[in-house]
């Protein structure tokens, strides 16, 4: 619970009206409630969010919502993003370890973390200050989760794999499994030993039932701040830098690199050994073949992905091909007309 | 455990021979038991149906197996099916729940229900009668379950998820976890409320390890009998109409609108805010880029999706493309011969 | 722990140096300890595995990493991975049921098998010699691991489902799941029976979050020595044959069979009733349309797929169409203007 007045201050907010309002919650202006935050980005919704029953609204710089407390900035959407993390970071964690959990005597928990109902954790694995890990959450031997990580239900942490402060973990994610790494030999495949680490950075997000593979021999990396949504795969010695956001169902391939501020598309597929550069942009669904390097800023498409421009110019032209061959049959029949005239 | 009269009854089908047979499930031909149901849909199976140790068949209209007690129908394959529902739905649950599981106080859990091992229902989470909610399943504060649903193990349902009557749940989905959203400002992303709901219809299948993301102010909706395979992943705010199919490995980013009837192949991606209206065909690995709009009753293909049959012209030209160049460059051969002529 | 002289004798490696030093492990060079054993496979790197900690090197025949125990071998990347599976494998059951797992007393868990926290055996299940059962695993009723098979934490088996020996099966995977089938009458979908068999042969691994579907009448099968990545869905009916590999977020829908050695890539879509035949190679994402027969041995790409050299060319000139294009508009240029002289 904050009040108008707090809230203007943490987001250095000019405030109009009732600093004293208190506020519980964000919500659209439809179903908000008078405790809720709502915001303005645009002109055309403010008539929406007066007829609200919330009491106050961020709002962009030059907009008011009459009848409100305005709180004017300068990115609406922004403060109404960072006001939620303050609102909703109040009172997640009571700290306490579910009387059903098992927990390695040798495992430390943090005492203002909480522990879910059937959670395991192993032998010698750390759980930090204000961590919530949830119902069925496994933690495995020796790893080690930093201070104010949350982890939903049903989330797979093998052994030894390190998350920094601040990272969320989403239901169903698997974290630190054993790579897909074979050597054939004598008939058959061998497992090649995943015997490497994971190490997740802080202010990270990891969707559900994503799943990140430890290193073979080396250390799979997913730098701070970097988001990752549901059913992405991650495999071994892959590097991930900071800031970089992957959507859903993308693939990426053993020990490819990926830079800072990357944007990949939903169901790209990035093949082994690529090397991504900083802010590079991978349109949905495009394929990088093994050992392709993206250039740094580039934006690119199709499989095997392309510049976006010619990609889109060659995919103009695909859907004229049947209108080009009939010019160059046309072509061929003047030309043949024109050799029977001679 | 049902007669071969009551079956009948319940089909509507034409009744040959005993109907006092008792018949307790379904299976194939080659491995039924004496009481189990088997069709056949055309004439050739009809031998292989002769053999088979069951002694009831449903037949479609005009075939006949001999030495077997004949359901004769319309439709055998539907017959069949609307058959196995009976049979399988006889003493599925028996109501209780496992001493093992966490079941807050203040949850509703209907007295028919069956709730597994090392389940969690949280507080004010209800559960409806015949509901048989499976191993390790987790459901959120204020989620509510209709009647008869089943989850089977290690389904997870976040807070406040609304299911309806009578839809089933595989292994290892996840309703209604926060949706990936976020804003960029001040050198990182901070993430946009993802505080929305999750309302899910009746008679709906959802498959193994697929996810389904709360709305993010709004309300993400998957409606009545839309059936979805698994590890398809449908973002906040997406709304799905009635009997919609969706493949596996699909994706649905934020958003977008799905009809009644649709039918979406597998690993199809739909950007975010796309329109595909009721009774669209969307084929397998289609990608429809943001904000398109899919015409209604519109079969589509490719990346980015065009109409089936223009899409399978140019893919055609496509495989043609070296012989089309080289008409052009024979062509520039005549042409820069008579130019030489001249 | 091994002498190296155990571990020269088992890969009928020359050793040179200490037979008596002990391994416990594998590691990379630069992490490993006194006891881990490394591999040189080309001269370049022998420099870092002489600064490494290790004591003991397996190394391509005619290479020598002076300091260390070597122990040559025609192939030393196999013998690695090869010494690792006989390391690792010393000492990872102890056998015995975590007092917190739920076992019905009509399953058999055989007395050196461990089955871990929370754990779920149902009636008449079976889990054979020397396996390990990972926590908040399920095994449904009458299913039947072979001897020293490995779930990982949070895997999900159905009911009658069959698993060979040695399988390792990592976290969150469900096998024998009921398949996507389903009739439409009667304005809506009834789901199609899925009460068929799963068997998954020796030797096998599937990967996190893969999904595999029970048989619809019949049965799915996965053979002896196939390795399957993450997030991975096969349908109901698909067989597979031995000693295939399939890379992560690849789909086979129902009733396709896919042969010996056969090589997946990533994000390959096959669709119903396709043939892939032994030893084919399908690129990644590319997209086997319904029905369609891959060859012994062939290579595609693409969507629909086709021949990988004519993929490759056809692609070169989708990239060089606008330039084909301007020729031909060159050529109708020329063309035009010589009707004009005449």
């Amino acid at each position: 619970m904050r009040t108008a007045g707090e809230l203007a201050q943490y987001l250095g907010a000019k405030l109009h009206g009732d600093a004293g309002i208190k506020i519980s919650g964000v919500a659209g202006a439809a179903s908000a409630s008078a405790e809720d935050l709502i915001y303005v980005e645009t002109e055309r919704y403010a008539g929406e969010a007066g007829d609200s029953a919330a009491l106050c609204v961020v709002v962009k710089e030059g907009i008011r919502v009459s009848g409100k407390t305005n709180l004017e900035v300068k990115d609406a959407k922004l403060a109404f993003a960072k006001a939620a993390r303050i609102l909703a970071g109040a009172g997640t964690s009571e700290g306490g370890i579910h009387p059903s959990a098992v927990v390695s005597p040798s495992a430390h928990v943090a005492s203002s973390a909480s522990i879910g109902p059937f959670a395991v954790v192993e032998e010698g694995a750390e759980v930090g200050e204000g961590c919530v890990v949830g119902a069925h959450c496994f933690i495995g031997g020796g790893a080690r989760l930093g201070a104010n990580c949350k982890l939903h239900p049903r989330v797979t942490v093998y052994a030894g794999v390190l998350i920094g402060d601040r990272t969320e973990i989403h239901a169903g994610a698997v974290l630190g499994a054993p790579g897909f790494g074979y050597v054939f030999g004598e008939g058959r495949y061998w497992k090649f030993p995943q015997v490497g680490g994971l190490e997740v950075g802080e202010d990270v997000e990891i969707g559900a039932n994503t799943t990140v593979d430890r290193g073979s021999l080396g250390t799979t990396r997913v730098g701070q701040g970097v988001k990752v949504d549901n059913l992405v795969q991650i495999a071994h010695n892959v590097e991930i830098g900071q800031h970089t956001v992957i959507a859903s169902q993308t693939g990426i391939s053993g020990s490819s690199r990926v830079g800072n501020g990357v944007v990949v598309g939903g169901q790209v597929g990035i093949a082994d050994h690529c090397e991504i550069e900083d802010g590079a942009i991978l349109g949905a669904q495009a394929g990088i073949p093994t050992g392709k390097k993206i250039r740094r800023g580039q934006t690119v498409w199709g499989t095997p992905a392309r510049p976006l421009a010619k990609f889109k110019e060659q995919y103009g032209w695909f859907g004229r091909l049947p209108e080009l061959a009939e010019r160059v049959r046309e072509l061929e029949r003047r030309n043949s007309g024109e050799e029977g005239q001679r």
